[in-house]
């Protein structure tokens, strides 16, 4: 599989807007001001499940996945850190990292599926946008 | 951290049957007869979150991750595997992989919180857990 070659899902590119590209994957922001939520997208052209990585880029993975947790749960009032890779609708493989409290529209139920989102005003959403690049690039 | 105070959750014990013990984690199997549904549990006490385990302990359950996906991506009719690691209910670091296909009873939501578990006949149980054992340690 050629690096070279990728382009985001259009219904990746529709619901998101990007945050920074790791050594792996391309960080967004899920344009939903419901919850704390970054895609980890593999900059592949081809993968559709996590074993279509190589090993190395799977523990590559790993890290950014852990990483963007560990910046996600830092934030004010977080309780719980949801990680998920599904694909049923999008076939592109992508990780969902998604900040999670006992008060959020979802709670204790998955995101997915859940309700419609709700975008970002231009300016909180380039705000976070910004913090969330330079906590990742940490 | 210490492996050996490890002690299953009381819930995920209720709602699984043991499959074997890999090189990190318990592999149990979620006794729902809807989907081919394991669920990868590291045994350390009181893991919640990915970036709680060693880094070299992550690589290794993305690999458990990797494996298991494959193994359960290989049964007949399976289009798509989900992985997730949610946690808001059940703290204790597990981690799901779940056998997908579009005439299944969630497709194409999440199986989390998609109506109640149908628990599989105890001689089906037995077969698909010694199957899975089997290609598991492989």
């Amino acid at each position: 599989m050629s690096m070279t070659e990728f382009v985001l899902h259009e219904r990746l590119d529709a619901d998101t807007v990007p945050i920074c590209d790791l050594a792996l994957s391309r960080a967004l922001l899920m344009d939903d001001a419901r919850f704390p939520w970054v895609i980890l997208v593999p900059r592949y052209a081809a993968a559709v499940e996590v074993f279509d990585l190589r090993e190395g880029d799977r523990a590559i993975l790993m890290e950014e996945v852990a990483r963007t947790a560990q910046v996600l749960r830092c934030r004010d009032g977080i309780q719980k850190i949801n990680v998920g890779a599904l694909g049923n609708i999008v076939p592109q493989l992508h990780i969902h990292i998604v900040a999670r409290h006992a008060q959020d529209a979802a709670w204790p139920g998955p995101v997915w599926g859940s309700g419609a989102r709700v975008p970002y005003t231009s300016e909180a959403r380039d705000k976070l946008v910004n913090l969330l690049a330079r906590e990742l690039r940490n």
